[in-house]
């Protein structure tokens, strides 16, 4: 339902679909190797003003299948802000206005600082097309009846699988991993590095608290019984990451999202400074005013309405929009509003 | 307090140190402009990764004081995507690796089209580096006794200037830019485009609803008399901006913050899409959730903790660390974290 533990979900590829395609591995440019002068744009999927990150859909002249291009500018390498980088004499500028103090200008720099992360999947699939296509996303509401009369048994029907997180608190998988193990029942938790994290640079520290006790889905299930646990995940997974990667709790965001990824209770642990996917106020729980509503109202969750965000290809847009609580964006509508 | 609406704060430089400096006005190259070549490196002052901007301080050859460079890469242009663009036979692919359908590579395109956007401050005063450079933040948990003792009494000696708020609601200033005005002194709003949005490009989508009703600072000072207005706020804030834009209500994230950037009460309109600065779950509480929780408890704001996001720069920095409620993080201990 989200995008925070992606990687576990792999996208399969039927064997029957995959093509031999004649470009070789390695470092070499060889003369059968896809070549992008070659590739002829259908349509642009996604465009980041933010990320700088494009992704398009298109042909190989010559070529059968489609093909995805995805295009993200690199980050500022620190090596490269010198005199034979950025500011060398090839660094060409052009300058848009003066004010006082103030210049703006665009310049650039000799290309080979100013490398562009390519990634071509060819052939690509309707599954990946969907992947990197934005998509329309929606706010829905969720009161707690439409939880009960719609998501519910949305989730129960689903059964997501959740062998991974059993391994890993049985400790049959990812145990080198294992930053904190509580091996209490009923108030225990296992803290690991997410699997986006490298598990060393701090800028973008992030690591996943998960629950002993089985049962809890997610925000939904919890009440005033539920505190000592909540607190037991604040505390020690603050005092631990002070430990060992010299992190004050007051630089962490700690958080539980709605909907989750995967219906067993887990918190968040990011780097405040660190813009991690899905901190937005629309997904993201903080986990202080989760306990903070808990104290005020035992069964807060139970009485909440809690908003959450949809993209119009999940399944539980067409069980919401089927009972009337949300809209589907018509395609001519959107040819109108942009421009 | 924070940057949502930092266009209306500016850095004003003494007169005395405005030094006449060598280069022109408009778009010629001249010999007495600044120069990348020109530029000494001292010191990187934020490089964001995930927005690929860096910003550098240092001095130029032969010239006394010191300069800030800023430099962004450019967002994709979609005219670019061609073959004299992006995919011209001038673009270099260098492979990572090939794995069966998927491909790792970096490309180095043409520099005309991979400008990078360049301001230049010089000379740059303390405020201008302090301004740019990455600011150690910290959550603070502020407790409604925290509020009476420490956060209000700031507030009340700060005295931030509401004149251009005053300005808007009397019709005196930017009157050809708003788009809704309810004139009920109790229940009334002006809804505008925000600084930051062009009024046109849908993916930035930014609006502003600013009460008519003085007096009310921040969500600390919501209770149930405010309800009609907040609903209020959010039903024709969501109308007009479907009438006049064509963005559905339930493709708004609808938001205040806290702390807010102008103690005057204000409500945020995003395009649910746009990643807009201080949507981040430390900053920003739905509408829907506000109302949800002054429907529950009345008095909600006055009894709930509020974490909200300091940076040490900030003054109510010093006073929560003097009450010792949050460390500033030590030089020393900087150096032995980051890598």
């Amino acid at each position: 339902m989200s995008d925070s533990n992606s990687q576990r979900e792999e996208i399969l590829e039927p064997e029957s679909k995959k093509i031999k395609i004649d470009h070789e591995n390695g470092n070499g440019v060889t003369d059968t190797q896809l070549k992008l002068k070659d590739f002829i744009l259908e349509r642009i999927l996604n465009n980041s003003t933010n990320r700088k990150s494009v992704c398009v859909l298109g042909k190989f002249k010559d070529k059968s299948g489609v093909a995805l291009v995805h295009l993200e500018k690199n980050a500022f390498k620190e090596e490269d802000l010198d005199s034979v980088g950025y500011f060398s004499a090839d660094t060409e500028l052009k300058t848009f206005f003066q004010n006082d103090i103030y210049g703006n200008y665009e310049c650039f720099p000799p290309s080979s600082v100013n490398g562009v992360k390519t990634t071509i999947i060819y052939p690509a699939t309707e599954k990946h097309i969907a992947k990197y296509s934005q998509q329309q996303s929606h706010i829905v509401l969720e009161t707690p009846e439409l939880y009960d009369k719609l998501t519910l048994p949305h989730l129960e029907k689903e059964q997501f699988n959740l062998q991974w997180v059993y391994n890993i608190l049985e400790g049959k998988s990812e145990q080198d991993r294992v930053v904190l193990d509580n091996k209490c029942e009923k108030e225990g938790f296992v803290l690991l590095p997410d699997l986006k994290w490298d598990g060393i640079t701090k800028e973008t520290l992030y690591l996943l608290a998960i629950i002993r006790q089985r049962g809890i889905k997610s925000l939904r299930d919890l009440d005033e019984s539920h505190l000592p646990l909540l607190r037991r995940i604040r505390d020690e997974g603050k005092k631990k990451i002070l430990e060992k990667y010299g992190v004050p709790g007051s630089q962490l965001r700690i958080y539980l999202h709605y909907q989750p990824s995967f219906y067993h209770l887990h918190v968040h642990f990011t780097y405040l400074k660190h813009e991690a996917p899905g901190i937005y106020a629309e997904k993201s729980h903080l986990l202080e005013t989760v306990i903070d509503n808990i104290e005020m109202i035992g069964n807060y969750y139970k009485k909440a309405t809690l908003p959450f965000t949809i993209r119009e290809m999940d399944n539980i847009f067409n069980i919401y929009e089927t009972n009337g609580h949300v809209q589907r964006i018509k395609q001519e509508n959107i040819e109108l509003i942009d421009k």
